[in-house]
């Protein structure tokens, strides 16, 4: 992972949470994953494929998945719901496609989001692709962003 | 999901595990999740986009995952590492991949595999994509194919 290729998934993150939930994200450490567990109760997950593959991760505790619900929806969460899970899916959507924009030098489209939830859950890329973490505080709680990208060797078709 | 859709993923893992791992994989009962709950406690999961965009989870058990990886790396493993995690990584792409294959039309490319462990670790779609699970089963255990896959409704830019 080159920092030219995190900085548009951090800004992206940032930008997210200031315009659609009116919530700064202010960007603590980074670390290169040590442990596969997940850092947070919920990950949204989505894969990146183009002329560079790779997966981001958005790892939320549930306090602030709720919050991200409640603000996206307009409408109280208060239990981890379809709702809850839709809106964390949405916001990786937001993050990754907002970062791929940023990387189009690779023509990069994005799957479906997936939502992993459950205590202890671990998330682990390809071994020989070591994801950076980046740890971000709110007002709402902490959450961090994990992303894997690898540049594809040949141009694959589109 | 259309039946079409369905299909070139249940052929790719069958040959697969034919060409690959030199086991059968009979195909099983094909449902819809109605529950979240991963069907056992390795998940491969890898992304698909371009004109179509999807996800897809091969879920092994643990023995099946580690029977898996020691055939294809011609390596007893007896315990889930990291080389096994890659070994089911790995599944999913030559799944994922063959499969979009015979998908041309949606010029699809894959993601990077990223696998999921846990007990009782849980994938959500999003609420509007119902995906399709698939179980199979081999001399090895049991395992399921889930596929959720959606059309673009406008062409990207690939």
């Amino acid at each position: 992972m080159r920092a030219e290729h995190i900085n548009p998934f951090v800004s992206s993150l940032k930008n997210a949470f200031q315009t659609m939930l009116a919530c700064e994200a202010r960007r603590g450490e980074l670390t290169l994953k040590t442990s596969h567990r997940a850092e947070h109760f919920v990950s949204g997950v989505i894969g990146l494929s183009g002329l560079a593959v790779g997966t981001v991760v958005v790892s939320l505790s549930k306090e602030v998945a709720l919050k991200v619900a409640s603000t996206m929806l307009d409408a109280e969460a208060s239990e981890i719901n379809d709702d809850v899970l839709d809106a964390v899916g949405e916001l990786a959507n937001v993050v990754a496609g907002a970062a791929k924009s940023q990387l189009e030098e690779y023509h990069m489209t994005v799957s479906l989001p997936s939502v992993i939830t459950g205590e202890g859950h671990e998330i682990h890329f390809p071994s020989n692709v070591r994801p950076i973490c980046i740890h971000f505080h709110t007002d709402w709680g902490p959450l961090t962003l994990e992303v894997g990208l690898a540049a594809v060797p040949e141009p694959v078709e589109a």
